[in-house]
């Protein structure tokens, strides 16, 4: 779009062709236009976005965190650095306190490069017989194929109703689970439940009747090579055995192959599981003026997978939580209850910085009125989803107006975030998270490319926009 | 995120930890699910969903354009061959008739690559006297400097007032207008549409009081030092003085050197405008099988600035106008008026393909009922405008519930885009457009990074979705 020229009588008028009326709706108008809003709460919020929006350190916290710390694995010095670095940005954001909490983590390692590749068929294109390279990633939590790598035929399994009824014909083979990330499901998120599966469950199923390594098409919408980790669990009853992530267009090349050819994969993982190790939860406090000991928890997690910059899971989600601190501080908003940023530890691999935090509010009686999550990433925001009854949910839709002018359309029925739904297990707290738009997320998620020029600093910045309207409403009305 | 294990009696359960009721609400199941919607018209713009997220050629087509045709300014060659491709792609797409309608386009050619540079001050650091390159693009519409290019005291100026004020200063300089982008617009429109008036209207205002030249501040959120062009418009009463639009980071740097200093700056722009040629819209359609000679258009334009291949503005646009037609078609549905996909020539630096359409159709008596156009870029839809009346938006508003599952949340007041708004003057039709999220528009505006590669593929096709849902909508209701 451009501008507009009209003339009329010499003069000349320049209109912005798009329409403006529709927008000045959406958009509040800076400080002192007549646009303004009128009540406390608008007017407040708005100040809240001023600063974030202009005077804010989301966008420069996340450089730093990913650009001078990086990939931060539970128990990799990255991630100590990432400790550091949190409590660094948080007292630079004028918490009250800052401290860290103790939290036993496991220690998993990649130990090196992932490789593959596959033989047989006539290779890639159906004329050769060199070996054709695969870009996969050991799935996390996984055992290493030893020094040798592991070759064996490869069976196409493309679901778990498939590998029952073929079961008899695995033993020996590597598994390729070949299950699509389905485009129909127009929230992403969606498409990850249905297949993650495959990463989670499908080694130890494959591992029962006799597979000795499986190889899983990488849950991803995108559209290039790039394969995506993630966590994978073992059941003890059955042999541990490798299991990598291959990107989307060699998956369909090898998938195309298969049929009909005798084709060998080879595969070579250094992956191993450590002893656990000590790490820590980092949190910074607001101290309530009204009820310093009742909690409002926002938050993110510190971990990221290692083969990037972990900008987007969850880098977002910490910069934005430290944020809502520092606009609070900064327009010089006194919460009437505590307000605690917890940057938590091991989401990605365990869960256990999630579970310790609760657990240790629980054995200290504390009253916790909210735990928010921001862990879906630093995309434009849509709404928030809270653990709330529909009664309560229906008494707070109000604040949409309040919220809505900075793109949020909807609090919804849901639950939290992996890191916050310990606390509504353990203490009744209601747990809830940001809801950014889905469409590019699974592009970036525990891939190379989750890089901090991934991620749009203004939308990253709404979002902390509207997670420190949230926290200032539940802080002034309660839940 | 990643996924959360519950271990309970041996068995595994894999827990996806984004919770998924807040999403079910949102998403629609892929048909079959037992949370498909019931009735006709959501079942129908599922099928319409379906097509285009899998077998869509959206983004396909958007990569034939961007990277066979390019850049495809009006009057260029590029622009020729984009009619072509038009014409075929609407073919492809099964439209019952395609066919080009002439226009008169102004020809406008920047002529080689532009170039800037400062002296003095001590140069960008303080410690030099090198001369200190800037990263320009002339303004489309504007004269060039002749092969000596121009070199002046420059005048660093931050707004019109200012401008009036400091009049008997700019004699014989060269004006930087350092107007910012406000961030404070949530709505980044609106901060365009506050900052284009100094392109639009700085050269001849700055000309009136004698000034050589004038840089510009590109009108951009982004965080890099791109220069964003686009038209400014010359009023004939003052010289045709020279312009370009500068990189924010180089106008940041400018603009602090300044103050205390004498600074020369040297510009060269090879630009001039060649008389009027002949190009055209290109114009597909689908019959109408009940009031064939009532029409809905919708469309994008066409042309796009020469230093990049115009993905976003409006690429985006014209491959989501054709898909609405294919769409439409793949599913079997006949429409009840007659549908016109339209790309329009000129948008640009002329509004004159726009102009065209509706004189012609004002010429044929045609009877028109909805111009609807995608020139905001191929960002997450959120709403769409329509320049109905208030009693008429409210009778629609059930149509909402069947756009949000795609993302839609508002039918607002508001008008269309440059290139349908003369339909609403002309043949009284109501006029519309599409509003994605408008985060990251202004990073890619009119500047060399709008390329392909900065176009999400599912945003792009969400779009079309929320557009071909509408179009079906009133086809079948009317408006």
């Amino acid at each position: 779009m451009h501008l507009k020229l009209l003339k009329s009588n010499g003069l000349l008028f320049f209109l912005v062709t798009m329409t403006l009326s529709g927008f000045a709706q959406m958009g509040v108008a800076p400080g002192g236009s007549a646009v303004a809003a009128t009540s406390e709460d608008s007017l407040l919020i708005r100040r809240l976005a001023d600063t974030i929006l202009t005077d804010g350190r989301t966008y420069g916290n996340l450089r730093l965190l990913t650009k001078t710390v990086g990939a931060r694995l539970s128990g990799s010095a990255g991630y100590y650095k990432a400790e550091k670095w949190g409590q660094q940005v948080l007292q630079e954001s004028s918490a009250d306190k800052v401290w860290l909490q103790e939290c036993m983590v496991p220690h998993w390692v990649r130990g090196g490069k992932d490789s593959a590749s596959w033989v047989g068929g006539g290779g890639a294109a159906g004329g050769g017989s060199a070996a054709v390279g695969l870009d996969v990633l050991a799935l996390g939590n996984s055992q290493g194929t030893g020094v040798k790598g592991i070759r064996a035929p490869v069976v196409l399994i493309n679901n778990f109703d498939e590998l029952e009824q073929r079961r008899d014909e695995v033993k020996g083979k590597i598994v390729f689970y070949n299950y699509p990330f389905n485009p129909l499901f127009v929230e992403t998120f969606r498409a990850y439940g249905d297949a993650v599966r495959y990463r989670g469950a499908g080694a130890s199923r494959a591992a029962k009747y006799g597979a000795v390594a499986v190889i899983v098409r990488s849950m991803s919408s995108s559209i290039d090579n790039t394969p995506h980790t993630g966590a994978l669990m073992y059941n003890d009853s059955f042999p541990k055995i490798p299991a990598v992530a291959v990107g989307l267009r060699d998956a369909d090349r090898l998938a195309a192959r298969i049929p009909g050819h005798q084709i060998d994969v080879y595969l070579r993982t250094n992956a191993q599981m450590l002893p656990d190790t000590l790490a820590h939860n980092v949190i910074g406090e607001l101290k309530g003026t009204e009820f310093p000991d009742q909690y409002i928890t926002v938050g993110g997690h510190l971990d990221s997978w290692d083969p990037a910059e972990g900008a987007m899971d969850d880098g977002a989600g910490c910069v934005q939580s430290i944020e809502v601190l520092r606009a609070l501080k900064a327009i010089g908003y006194q919460p009437r209850h505590t307000i605690r940023v917890v940057l938590f530890a091991n989401e990605e691999n365990g869960g256990r910085g999630g579970r310790k935090y609760a657990e240790a509010a629980k054995a200290n009686n504390e009253h916790h009125l909210l735990g928010l999550e921001s862990d879906n990433g630093g995309f434009t925001p849509r709404g928030f989803t809270l653990s709330l009854s529909e009664d309560k949910l229906a008494a707070i839709q109000p604040w949409v107006k309040l919220l809505k002018p900075y793109g949020v359309y909807e609090l919804e029925h849901g639950g939290g975030g992996s890191d916050v739904n310990p606390m509504g297990r353990e203490l009744g707290a209601v747990v809830g998270e940001l809801r950014p738009d889905s469409q590019r997320y699974f592009e970036y998620h525990h891939a190379r490319n989750d890089v901090l020029e991934n991620v749009n600093k203004r939308e990253l910045e709404m979002g902390a926009v509207n997670m420190a309207a949230l926290i200032y409403l539940v802080d002034k009305y309660g839940l």
